[in-house]
């Protein structure tokens, strides 16, 4: 459960406190995933993490969809576990269908199939791709 | 240039020429880029992956800037350099702007990190996001 | 429980015995954990792996608690989970905090993060930092 | 040279300038690494990611050295050229000998080595490593 | 149990249940395993994933057992859980005795031990290893 | 041209000359590769290392050729170019021919994929693939 265990709402004070708060009114529930509560021992990181995630899984040039399907696009790519679970759901909430699903994952194994064919291969990069 | 070369239109034969015809022709120009040219060596693999990129790479409940984003975000992870540079041109022409690339450069940068986090910090996947 | 199962202190005999005798006189513990009873399998790759620890894993221009912190950095980037859990462990016996664990896993975090940005940018390397 | 290219300090505006500024402040010098130059294409990203190693790479429960040994050995795990060549050269800044160079890479080498062994013969984790 | 469950070869129809069919033939057993029931709930990627499979696991140049080894050793690589447990028994299907498994683990373990130490160490290629 | 720069076999002394002077020995050849000479600012790592390349890559269960293609598998999985470079060049002398060189390529394209299908979808072990 967690390598420092999990710090609860009920426990939570200072800084923690406040990211749990804004986690729980930015996500409009009070549910806080164990990804928060154990990176709470480490308030900093709590704090940049929950900044960074905030800020950048937003609405932008990009929508909240494609970013949540990116999310679990690498995480299948790292295997991590925990990220693949959370994030499919994330993406589910965020819209993804079962069909999306599957085409998202025929990308994932495709591109982690070429990924490696290029670099067996020792394929050059061709000129008019390179950046000047 | 590739362990063992590559294959130019001009040399090649038989279900080389026909896959090197295909590409030319789904994609509307005469230019085979060097992964197709390496792969050639081996025929049925140049077929089947060309086949596999060829059905999947088309708009259906994601379009193809989605599947060009997801491709770019997963070279990167993986550091196939020519995957990075090939899908990032691909990503243009179906319409990536840099504004779009800068997001997708953070949500990579952001799933990385949290990935390697979740993993470092042990956390247990939430009984919510498992799946039954 | 390991492909083919774990020998035990009292099965083992010949060079297993030997390293085990070695792990704990080494070690000052009866205790032999999963991954060399596991590895006890191919006596060989035992005996070399388990000296290429012993070799590595002691105090020299780098002390046994940085080599430690390096183990559990390279282990959560892997995702390796049965690494993670027993080099975290090893690393508190040789004094890791709860905040040197906390700085460590900032670093994991960040280093994770930057190397995809850097690979996904084609950031070329910077004459200064080219080796001669 | 990078994707979109590298933003020259004489160039830059706004908040791409008053990062610049703060890392030559922090560092104490006028040379600013070309990774710093690519993520300029994106200010946000530029000052989170700034911030970010800003607040982790300063000395706290950790040195700056063994941080910088940390980024070397993940780097090195990732295979990223870019930031192996340029923390290479930051963990010397931070006092990194030859020696020391030579034990961290063995390190580097062993934990991937026994992170793969542990995988392979799927390696159960032992009862007393498990967090509770 | 997967995403999306497993589909079972009485709950399937068309396409994945020609595929199941082709599994159980080609393979001379009724059994199913559950990446094929659960790849059913994308039919396409299902069919285009077993038909590659297919292809590639047959005797050729080289033989099966050889094939087998190679997944195994990817696997470990990756860290892939399900595949590490699935292909070691296909290995022993074709053939693997302890002791390849033995000697796949230490190629394994030394492999990804060298490739982090070339990279870490910035190795340039040799002259007489370019291909041209 | 490495971090530390090469140590030719004229300039080596003492363990370093030993293990050079092995090298040639062993693969009846003057030639000593760049990573050797890279790794021989470390003495301990350079006798260590090569002590295990030459006790795992030699026949046993498993032949060389066979053994050399795990490594180049393993290497283009891993993305490193060095090892993918030389280890293509020592499968060569070891027999593989192109069009084995095509199979094992089609094999660690497809078991990339595989691997992340796994991780993405899920995928939990079948009870019969369970170790015990």
């Amino acid at each position: 459960m967690a390598t420092l265990g999990l710090i609860e709402y009920e426990e939570s004070t200072g800084v923690v406190r406040e990211v749990y708060d804004d986690i729980r009114a930015t996500r409009n529930t009070d549910y806080i995933n164990n990804f928060w509560k154990a990176l709470a021992h480490d308030p900093a990181t709590l704090q940049r993490t929950w900044a960074g995630v905030k800020q950048i899984m937003t609405p932008g040039a990009l929508d909240v969809l494609t970013k949540e399907l990116l999310y679990v696009a690498i995480s299948a790519t790292n295997g991590c576990g925990y990220c693949i679970a959370s994030h499919t759901v994330s993406a589910r909430k965020a819209g993804m269908t079962d069909e999306m699903f599957g085409e998202l994952m025929a990308v994932v194994g495709m591109a982690n199939e070429t990924n490696r064919l290029a670099a067996g291969y020792q394929v050059e990069i061709d000129e008019r791709f390179l950046t000047k």
